[in-house]
This record gives structure tokens, C-alpha cells and sequence, in this order.
């Protein structure tokens, strides 16, 4: 008989332990132990359905993914996303670059040590257009003072959004910051997808019905920065 | 006979030489003299028809104004409106906290010198949309760079345009330099006309056309940076 309801999803995800980590907390510090080597490890802030980390972990073979959320059904639909992205034609399945976490962003320090991250992508969070809610935003200096202290020296923000109104939020609360932007875009796929960048969920929803994508990087780490003013520097 | 044609508004313009300067090269390091005062210089680049400068320099007699741009008749223009922006209802008129100067942009560095104004306008710079046409763009870094020359320690470059492909290269041109950025806003007018902006002419046009009005604010001068750091430290 198959398992249906949440009882089902839980037990779906408490199975896949080659892919799913149900307590994080465990790993602090001790994620390159988890995949089993020094590449760099990049996350997602609210993978959804996990398009974006899983068609990335594919693509980057040299990377280590780790995608986030906080509900038992997202992690059950991402973990299906990424074996089928990771399935080859011969049939094997390697999904030992990406790992998908079930935790609340909100606590996200207790499960990564600084320096422990190299990338922070942040696809399409929500966008609490409330001011009372503005905290909750994951663009909030709450929230990037936690994401500087676990990113390395190479480490970067990459954030993209269809909310113009996070998007201006985010662009203030990077400046106020004093953090380092580029590569800023308000209008991401203006010429037809871009294939640079691959599209998360929302953003083929969103971009289907002519709404712009926004985007920007955020230098974190200072090596980031020496690169990106060298390579400034050679554009003259 | 009334005057008619380049001629007339040329002859128009140099009769009013207590407000309009057609040779500014000679006040190069010299403009608190012609104010006659130690008040901080704001500059408009590219005034148009000079309704913003009129109106700020009526609201603001402890700053001098000096719009500039290239045309006689946008000179002319701007002339009539800030005389009509500064006559009182006794019929006087004193226009002496505002100069209007015919100049190209260009060569801003022939009429200002170092730490000469404190505050710089880019309000709707002609986008020049083509990619082989950026240096012309009045945010491309050859100008940020004369900018911040000639701001000083209270410097700061206050940018408003509809276009928002300008918009995007400017935010970049500002990040890559290292420019600290402030008050982005991608919707000036999102709930309606916003009392504390005085309009530009293009502005006005393109607001009541539904087109988004971008705007951001460029710390340029160490005090203005010192100022904002205590100011955000005080909201939190
Ligand atoms: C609007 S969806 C975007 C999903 C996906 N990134 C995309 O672009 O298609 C936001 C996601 O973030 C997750 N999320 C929001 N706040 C979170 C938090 N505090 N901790 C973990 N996940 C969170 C939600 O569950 C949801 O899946
Ligand atoms: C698009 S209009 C905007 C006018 C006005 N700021 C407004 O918002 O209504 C741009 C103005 O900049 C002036 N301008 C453009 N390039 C210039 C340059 N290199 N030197 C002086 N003026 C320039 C043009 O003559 C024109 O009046």
C-alpha cells in the first residue's frame, strides 16, 4: 500500500538519508566531512521545489549543494527533482554533490560554522510586504549579519526576485550594510531567457506572464573583491 | 521689434548677467565669489527647462544653484522660471542663490575645481540606450570620476531617471567604483506624487504616464558617510 499524507512524506524523506538531513544541527562544522571532500559548498535559502540546486548540482559536478527549506513536501518534491536531474542515461544516479536540509533560515547560524559556506543563493524569498514584517525578510541585516559570519573569503550572496519592492528593500539593506554589489539587474531575461542563469520555479511562473526578474551578487568575501576590482580594473 | 530666433535668444541670454554665465571657465575655483557667500553649491547637470532648480533654489535661500546645460533656449527657459519661481508677491525678485551656465558637461572639470560643490543633480541624463554610446551616459565612470573631484567632504550625487536600463547601468557604474548608495527607490512615486521630491519637467511627463521613476543617492564626501553610518546605527 502507499504512504500518503504527511505520516507518508516523513517517512518518504526518512529514507533517502543519502540525500536528505533531517538534523543539521549534527553537522556544524563538519560539512566537508559530509561530502566527503574540500569542494566548495554552495546553499539555497528556501529552495521551494528545488529546481535551481538540483539542475546546478548537476551542471557542477566540483561543487557540494546544499538546499534548504522547512517543509517535509518541498524536501520530498526537491529530493525527486535532484534524482531525476542526477539519473544518467545508463540509469545510475549520483546525488552525492547535493544534500537537502529541512531547518528554519531564521536559525540558520547553529547549523553552519563561519566560513563554512562559499555561496548563499536566495531565489525569489519571500517578500513580507509589510514593514511590520521587514525582519522576516531574508535580504534583512538580521539575517546578513548571519550570512557573512558562515561565508568564507570567497564567499557571495546571489540573489534573485520578481518582487520590486524586495528588491528595492534588499538593495538598501546591502548598501546600508556597506556590502559590495554587482552585476545588479532589473530586468534579468529582457532579451529571452537568459541561459546564464537557471530558472527556479517562480521564475518560470513569473517570467512566463512578463513579470521582470531582478538580480544582484553581493561580494562577500575579500578575495571576491580583489578579483572583481582586477577584473574591473582590466575591463578599462 | 522683438527679437526672434538664435540670435534673439542669444542676445536674450547675455542681457541677463545677473543670472545667466556664458563664460564660466573664469570662475573655475571662484564660484563662492560670485554668490558673495560661503553657502554650499549644489549643481544641476543637464537642467532642461529648469523647473527643479527653480523650485529648490526658491525652497532652499542658504544654498547656491547653478544649473547647467548646453542650449541657449533650454538656458532661456530656465531663465523665465527662475525668475518667476523667485518673484514675491510685491512683485520683487532675487535671484542671487542661483546661476544658470551654459556648458557641456563634458568639460565640468574646466569650471569647477576640486571640493567646489557639495552636492551634484542628475535628474532623467539622456539614457543613450546603445552599448557603443555608454561613456556618454553622465553616470559612466569618466564623469563619476570628475564628480567626485570636484565634491567635497559633504558630497553627494542625487540621480532620478524613468529609464530604467540607465537605472541598472548606473546602480553598476556606482557599485563598481566603490560608491556607497543610499535610498534606492524603484518607484518614487508608487503611492502617488511624493511631496518631498520636486519634479522635473520629464518627470512630471513621464510619472503621469505610469512609468516608474528610479532614484538613489551616491555618498561621496567622508562626512556624508560618517553622518549616515551614525544615522543607521541610531534605527536599529
Ligand atoms: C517563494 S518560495 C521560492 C521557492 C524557490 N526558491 C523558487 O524560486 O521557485 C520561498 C521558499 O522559501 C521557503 N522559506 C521561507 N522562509 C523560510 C525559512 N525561514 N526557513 C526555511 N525555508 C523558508 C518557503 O518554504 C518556500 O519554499
Ligand atoms: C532628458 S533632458 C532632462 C532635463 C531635465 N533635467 C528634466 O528632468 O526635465 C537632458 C538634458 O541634459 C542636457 N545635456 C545632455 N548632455 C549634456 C552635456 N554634455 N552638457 C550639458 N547639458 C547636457 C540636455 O540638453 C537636456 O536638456
Amino acid at each position: 500500500m502507499r504512504l500518503r499524507g504527511r505520516k507518508g512524506i516523513r517517512e518518504n524523506i526518512e529514507s533517502q538519508t543519502d540525500l536528505v538531513i533531517l538534523n543539521p544541527q549534527q553537522y556544524k562544522g563538519k560539512w566537508h566531512e559530509v561530502f566527503g571532500n574540500d569542494n566548495p559548498i554552495y546553499a539555497e535559502l528556501g529552495m521551494g521545489k528545488g529546481r535551481f540546486i538540483s539542475e546546478h548540482s548537476r551542471l557542477n559536478p566540483n561543487i557540494n549543494y546544499i538546499g534548504i527549506d522547512m517543509y517535509d513536501e518541498l524536501i520530498r518534491r526537491s529530493s525527486e527533482k535532484a534524482r531525476e536531474a542526477h539519473t544518467l542515461e545508463d540509469g545510475t544516479c549520483d546525488v552525492s554533490n547535493i544534500r537537502l536540509v529541512i531547518w528554519n533560515i531564521e536559525k540558520i547560524e547553529e547549523i553552519f560554522a563561519p566560513d563554512e559556506l562559499q555561496r548563499v543563493y536566495l531565489n525569489f524569498s519571500d517578500p513580507w510586504p509589510k514593514n511590520k514584517h521587514a525582519r522576516r525578510r531574508l535580504t534583512h541585516a538580521g539575517f546578513l549579519h548571519k550570512y557573512t559570519d558562515i561565508l568564507n573569503e570567497w564567499g557571495e550572496i546571489h540573489f534573485k526576485t520578481d518582487s520590486q519592492s524586495l528588491f528595492e528593500f534588499s538593495l538598501n539593506s546591502f548598501a546600508d550594510m556597506g556590502l559590495r554589489m554587482r552585476n545588479i539587474s532589473l530586468n534579468l531575461h529582457e532579451d529571452g531567457p537568459n541561459p546564464e542563469h537557471i530558472m527556479t520555479e517562480y521564475e518560470m511562473k513569473f517570467s512566463s506572464r512578463g513579470v521582470n526578474i531582478h538580480r544582484c551578487e553581493v561580494v562577500i568575501g575579500e578575495k571576491v573583491l580583489e578579483a572583481h576590482l582586477a577584473e574591473l580594473k582590466g575591463r578599462k
